[in-house]
């Protein structure tokens, strides 16, 4: 059964058009890490390297740890063209970047951790994961590059004291999960998870929502 | 032939003791990831990422390296959860933590390096890695974790610095090499070698010694 | 065929040759490293732990990412001994080589990106990796193990911001796979691709070269 899309674009199949999706949330994760590059003073090697690192980290790191040996992102030459593509467009066209609305970047980056996160948990539960290591895994994919970037910067990495970022990206892995328990199909199960992870992490941002943390008195 | 305290509880085998101990050693290295990050001011997501990491980071990247893919963290949900319930009780009775008293936390912590110690020399033995690496594989196995726990907090990691900790390590799991080769049981072997790295922990602890350092003029 | 070297020390054959190359390169970057862990305040095994990590992190990043694994500097102890023989040497006699002049360091640094980067390239291509990513490995073997040692110091890694050093390594080994493209001998697109990356580093050093930035007003 082809979906409305797919049948007018006959030549696109379901994996075909995933791939474009996957290329296009590496393109965005690549530009934003490329932008914090240039932030940090960094040359053009460094900012095709925040690029890549950014775009591509989180997926790399997943891999490894579930036995997906090599990475996919050093198996399949699109993903690293994609981040250079992403990285290169910031260093020529900065100022054009830097003009796209901040509203828009984020949603786009929200898409983008909403992808991420529902591919790496389904990928980890493919390899055999156990299921609450495999959500995990989703969070990694979705924040792990983002991570490494800031490492990179010499900085306490983001995620691990503002903002709801991976914590909406464990939200949705788990909706994942527990739809396939409970026999949603598939596609189903995955853009329930994407949607979860994508709304929590779109109101989060409008609403300045952060995670609870220690008072030390 | 059955020990005293297998007799007494005889559903736990051997293995069974061992995989309690470790989760114990994973539990007691948890919770100081986790006080580290509430120091840190991070979130109630940072914590559990810094219990995960300082707990199961140095056993994660001896797996990568010996080859032991995917990793016992990632293979194994029960040192996840466990890491997981280290992190989630500081965040939950952040002031009974704090009242533990500094000497005990040194206490537990100098076994848990012990045990991580002895434990990753062994599995890499077991993995046909040579005695020089093996033994560095036991340095890393217990010392990685807090290596990578700093690296996420922005500092030189500690180990690099101060104390006598990552080489009591490289001790105790040199006895474990000289033990085996010696030809003493391999029980026996790491025991001493536990011991060792154990006692000479707590005594430096103890004595504030440091390892030497180059004095640039 | 021999040539005049292997004639004239019968016993060395070329892969004993290339050993002993490669070797000298991982004593180079251990010296290096060991003396950024002296500036930096770091005890004896900080040192060790240095020198290891910039000599023999980034062949180890580059093999965990194509599959070789255990990477090469834990499945031969030869080059860990190596690695800890330079770290300890600047520990026991540092002043010999704080006396060592700047410009022998750079030649000999040159030498060694230029030997990894060939080395890195070649043996990703061997395990199957594309042009383009088997190129990220030669720089990732080259000036993988300083940005590692940079993170660990807790600074932006050098490579990222300043001077042409990862540049370099990539025209080398784009050399090398434009080489073999067009049906050159490896051995002489391997000398080409090295030199290129040597005379390319100690030009830019000499001459104070940067790479672009963006210009943030």
């Amino acid at each position: 059964m082809r979906g409305w899309l797919t049948a007018r674009f006959p030549k696109f199949s379901q994996d075909r058009l995933l791939l474009v999706v996957d290329l296009i949330g590496t393109f965005v994760f690549a530009v934003e890490g490329s932008l914090a590059g240039i932030s940090a003073g960094l040359d053009v090697f460094g900012l095709l390297v925040l690029s890549f690192v950014t775009a591509l980290g989180g997926g790399t790191i997943r891999d490894l740890l579930i036995g997906a040996i090599p990475p996919n992102s050093i198996r399949d030459w699109r993903y690293g063209a994609t981040a250079f593509a992403g990285g290169g467009a910031v260093f020529f066209f900065h100022p054009l970047f830097e003009r796209v609305p901040v509203h828009l970047m984020i949603t786009l980056d929200a898409a983008g951790l909403a992808l991420f996160a529902v591919a790496g948990v389904g990928k980890a539960l493919e390899y055999g994961i156990t299921p609450l290591l495999a959500i995990m895994m989703g969070a990694v994919t979705g924040a792990g590059g983002g991570t490494v970037r800031d490492v990179l910067l010499a900085q306490v990495p983001g995620v691990l004291h503002s903002d709801i970022y991976a914590a909406a990206a464990l939200a949705g892995a788990t909706v994942v999960v527990i739809g396939l328990k409970v026999k949603m199909p598939r596609a189903f199960a995955t853009s329930l998870g994407a949607s979860v992870c994508f709304v929590l992490r779109m109101v989060a941002a409008w609403e300045h929502w952060n995670l609870p943390k220690v008072i030390v008195r």
